[in-house]
């Protein structure tokens, strides 16, 4: 009896090749689709492809923001490449803010894993759901929806976030105001802003125009 | 020969029901669904299910934003409900604006069917997308990504939009900002606005907090 | 101080690259996949390739059909590829029509923009939905139907249409049997029509076989 | 040690209730959505929700086609419901013939089991791809497109199709337009048939108007 | 001037009902859809059905797997329901196990919060990756490949799994085969297990049969 | 009157390129992307891309599991390829299995065409569900569930599975238990078999470690 052989031939008659069916690591070289990266090689891949560490790490809040997002997207983790999912590291110190933002192409799933941190959301029928959240509370934040967090008490935070996507984008509302070339009668006009608290903002933020 | 009783035995066989696969015209009265309305029995339906007459009429302009959006989403147009697709007409008094906002759920096309509209979006990498459209141009705006319409030159304009989702969902950020009960402080502290100027816009909007 | 190169620090660490997450430009010179054309790099694109100009233009309508179709598909206009949108241009000269035809990859919603259209579909189970629209009237045709547009009463119709993919495909049944290399049985033997009916379509139309 | 009762604890507490992760048998009195019927309840579901005996039955092909289709889709099948799958069975006497025809949900894939059939499609761009298959062929039809199955030769023929969706529809060209209400000048008009043709297929396939 | 009305008008007519755009919290009352829960009425939602604090309480490892699952799925967090995201949290004593298990709909990304686990998975290609991870270090595992976490070391450990749909299921190689009424011939016929393990193990599992 | 030409004019402006909409056949030699291959350039498909010939041959049964299975997957069958569909010819012997095993990422229809085979799938819920199936019964496989098909009777059996995919993956868990390089210590914590088991199965299916 001789079963491995045959064995062997059944199997790589049906498994080979099969990248399209388990896992696409990105490959960054090559050009990207409407639904993430192309794959690298499969016979590239290795365990390391699949790993990330950078989560580990805390991140410097020695900016305007008081706070730092350390993303894990499929940009930074290849493995992630087309399986739906993605995670950040949030750190704040105290006073720290992630100002309102959306990700326009993930709901976010957010949990607190030292601190305390005041998080919300704002929805298309415009009412308001925000809570106080300590340490291993956890709140979903609906696909594309405004929200914040916002740390608060005497202590430094950190959360988690995973998202819904490996590339859930981050659209920050001032940021996307006040840090770019968007001239200031234009953001006057589209926000009902004053023209003192635009041009005030686009000093703060590096913006022109 | 007797085909056509036979023909009817088979035609009854394959189709019916079929609902599942054709249309789901939305049963505003039954519960909803993560991707929809449920569906109106079959046998109620009617072709008045898959007509809407709302977009020929002019939209009231006399308002703070000198502009009028009239959606046809599905939960106006019943029959799209499932079908990937809606649309809306804005029209524009001079000096109209449809200030910064998203559409959570949806990608947008938006022709100019009168008049002249200064239109454009912010990307997630922060890069400004904007340009001046007369009668007869279109422009996209990639789902979830900030953007914003503006009428300008001496005539009203009118565009229609399409979106590729039944229900796109709409959020103003000046509206999810000043029209509710999100505390000033905490506006003030997501956004970088200054008290004055927070408290001057919740008035305009009628919010409160 | 200096919170904006720590600022920036930030940005560039979360939003570069970020293509896959916001929109994929079509590029045509690369390969196809199936979801679309691959993306044009970032860094080369532009706010031209979100704008498209060619619905405003009214179409050649001097051919059998009186009428005629100007599409806005991802191929015309590449930043609509992986938005889950596109459009077309409807002109119908007295007596035009858009002959029974099928989308196989999206859903439709027709507006009329000027003049009177009978338009109308089937259903799986083999229902007949139709109706006489005027300006401003909607209709949408689900996924895959066959479906058609005919001008009625005295004026030119023009119409607009928006589609649920950015390649949404058309086939009209007139040209998928008359209009290539399907030899005349065959297309007897499929559509129980006679031969002389099919051998005066196949020369009216310019098939072969 | 008494493990079995915390492995059970552990158990229940992650896996119930779990039906909207596995399988939803179709529970045909409730209503429908845009993605299929409701879900039977999971604690009346038995094995036999996933059994279908139908497709090992010879289909009556005593009729105008002489052939018949035995559907397997969620409506015959409550198993396949949401699974993104389903079959049917193709009966075919001398001379039999599936006519023109789409199925607007889903792709088809199909093997003949006895015989030979002459099978074919026509694609978006108007290209024609058919052959003669014989006993153990498989031929695939892209979704939405218009195709059909031809029997050729002296023995009758019998195929299995699998359908990438529960409910894949089906439309057969010449039954959408003769065997309803649709009227006759308006099937001329948007076919380019003529007069006599269409009244001769109404009354054969039992249509009015 | 009369603003507010004017906008409440507007805002009215574009933003009720819209609960099929923003989120839909899961009615566990209401029947089930192919793609999870129907929504509760969005007039009872409030905050709480956005947050979830199951995830910050040690999970309780005194049974043969000397570890804990807590999930955070849309059975236990109805916010989640049609958001494509849920969570839970991993306790480890020393020598705990979660043994070789799949998640059928959905991919996981997991990360280390205390202690050393070894974790990987098998390909469908037989490749193995798997590797020893400690605090912060993160590893995602493709949808519905056979996975697998061990703890290692001298400290107990906790992680945080997420997974790229609210409700991912989980299957355990050995529950599935020892703890239910499989019988053993049968069990030992599609594993090539001898009889005497199978026993002892439907023993250890409290299976039957 | 010149109909002809100023239809080809309409024709090529609104088909050409096409490859996006109808189909994408597989090309082998390009990057592969997360929802498959990228596509052959239209222009070089031909009928045989959509015909597959393999399904019609016995497969050799001589091996370890008394049975063979033959894929039809867009890697052997490139016209599959972003159409949601696929299939395998299964061949038993007398005492043939298809042992335990998933397919992560397609649900299978599985139809007798053949003899006898006993099939059987475990839920997510630890629910057992299997049946004896004859020559016209199928039984369908959710997405991701332990499954198997065992040869009962004095007769040699053939089945025909079909997948929602063009590419399932399949995954025996004897072989990616005891055919690879997973050391045997790490296969016995993550199982619970004994050692000698497990060595002496890591000797019939060819394993290391």
């Amino acid at each position: 009896m001789l079963p491995i052989p045959f064995l062997l031939l059944l199997l790589s008659s049906i498994l080979s090749p099969s990248s399209a069916a388990d896992f696409c690591v990105a490959d960054l070289t090559l050009p990207t689709t409407p639904v993430g990266f192309s794959c690298k090689n499969e016979s590239a891949v290795t365990v390391s492809d699949f790993i990330f560490s950078g989560l580990g790490v805390t991140g410097n809040t020695n900016n305007i923001f008081k706070a730092a997002v350390t993303p894990a997207f499929s940009s930074q983790f290849p493995g992630l490449n087309g399986l739906g999912i993605s995670a950040a590291r949030l750190d704040f110190a105290i006073g720290g803010v992630v100002p309102l933002h959306t990700h326009p192409a993930a709901s976010e799933l957010l949990i607190v894993i030292h601190g305390t941190i005041l998080a919300g959301f704002i929805s298309s029928s415009n009412s308001v759901y925000y809570k106080t959240l300590n340490k291993g509370d956890a709140i979903v934040f609906p696909q594309g929806l405004l929200h914040f967090q916002v740390q608060i008490g005497g202590l430094p935070a950190v959360a988690l976030a995973s998202f819904s996507s490996p590339e859930p984008g981050l659209q920050i509302v001032s940021v996307a105001l006040f840090a770019n070339s968007l001239p200031s009668l234009l953001v006057e006009k589209v926000t009902f802003l004053d023209d003192a608290e635009v041009k005030k903002l686009k000093k703060v933020f590096g913006g022109t125009g």
